[in-house]
């Protein structure tokens, strides 16, 4: 869970997710994920690795371009987790 | 954002946060923290002030301890944002 907090803990990557949940079918083209990180494309390629690892996107190549898909399951996972820490005390019970 | 996530990207960190939250009141004095984390002294408090720093936890001296406290607001924002992210597809709405 770390590793995915740590994958998540970037400017970049949560924006790179957030696009990639906006396209439709929770999936986009690597190519135009490069005008929305504005960054190179090996330091693209460097953030997609580490969302990837943690389990956090799935990179499907059709031809010429890797198509990323969020895998949402896996980022409702670490809301869960933070919302049941957040909870133990008894004050916040709105994110069950 | 990306502070508090950098921040929660760590185990000892996130059973810190658990303990906090988990003691009557949200709150926990330094002194039983310390064999809960099982670091060393200098180490925990690291892990402490960047918990601080990061805005989720609050600190509180009473005469020789720290008493920490659970901030469970500041844990639900990125609990509700990574919510947020995941739903974007329209796949996952159980916590919204």
């Amino acid at each position: 869970m770390a590793v995915r907090l740590k994958a998540l803990a970037d400017p970049v990557r949560l924006r790179l997710l957030r696009e990639i949940g906006d396209r439709p079918g929770g999936e986009s083209c690597v190519c135009d994920l490069l005008d929305v990180a504005d960054v190179s494309q090996p330091t693209l390629s460097h953030h997609l690795k580490i969302l990837r690892t943690a389990g956090l996107v799935a990179g499907d190549r059709r031809g010429t371009w890797v198509y990323y898909r969020l895998i949402p399951e896996a980022v409702i996972e670490v809301a869960e987790l933070l919302a049941d820490i957040a909870t133990v005390s008894g004050v916040a019970e709105e994110c069950r």
